[in-house]
């Protein structure tokens, strides 16, 4: 009778062994380290591009065939398509110009991913264009890349 | 020895017998189930604006004043603002004309989140504006709804 009586017990047991590690897996990962980080890959972005280091900025991205940005051309579809179109619109550090976030609002969906909004704004020698923009942010197991951003440049007055 | 046996099994049974909702609640949505929820009620939002809808039309919405709604003008916030935009915008049928969705694409992001990219028309007497979206959708208790939506208006060629 003990004999019989142990192996539900060991079942248990193992079951529970099994359980464990995917409900650490499973787990939130707080809110204020999910922020801390995206608004880190903002800042470093921030920086890059105003040392007109377009491919630094780029680590922003997932480097992905599935990288989407959207716009008033379109839906842009790739990493090396993205960067493309960057280097089209922004050839030298003159047009690149100096950049500036603000009203950063970073909002965690569940647990590995989040939606970011803010505004934008260049200055440059002769303009000074700005607009808001919407980023998704995925967390990967190197860490957060933006899966998608839709920018709108401000409506002239 | 019988009996010490059974307390640890016992407790192990009443553990696990708590554990199993909570992980019920964390298990995975079906991703096709999400797309369905996503694509109903892009559906019916377009069904509800082609006949004119617009109260209809925004129960596709986050009902919250953090809803955000992203384009040329900025940011507007607030489920009761966005409509009101939606109003002065589009005040009659003949200004809201014929909508169409097309080249949807829907990413759940974790289980209770999705990004949706896809394109808009409108067919109307004098023009026919078109361009891309992106909509964060958040589950709720009561169902999926848009809780950030950003809109562009194609470029003129």
């Amino acid at each position: 009778m003990k004999t019989i009586a142990l192996v539900p017990l060991l079942a248990c047991i193992f079951i529970f062994t099994a359980i464990f590690p995917l409900l650490d897996s499973l787990q939130s990962a707080p809110v204020a380290s999910t922020k801390a980080a995206v608004q880190a890959i903002l800042d470093d972005q921030q920086a890059a591009w105003n040392r007109g280091d377009i491919n630094t900025f780029m680590k922003g991205y997932w480097n992905s065939p599935d990288l989407t940005f959207a716009g008033t051309s379109g839906i842009t579809r790739g990493w090396e398509p993205v960067m493309a179109r960057y280097r089209k619109h922004y050839p030298d550090q003159a047009a690149m110009g100096h950049l500036d976030f603000s009203e950063i609002e970073i909002r965690p969906l569940g647990n590995d991913a989040a939606l970011v909004l803010g505004r934008w704004h260049l200055k440059r020698a002769d303009d000074s264009p700005g607009g808001v923009f919407t980023l998704v942010f995925q967390r990967f197991p190197d860490g957060w890349r933006i899966i998608h951003d839709h920018t709108s440049v401000d409506a002239k007055p």
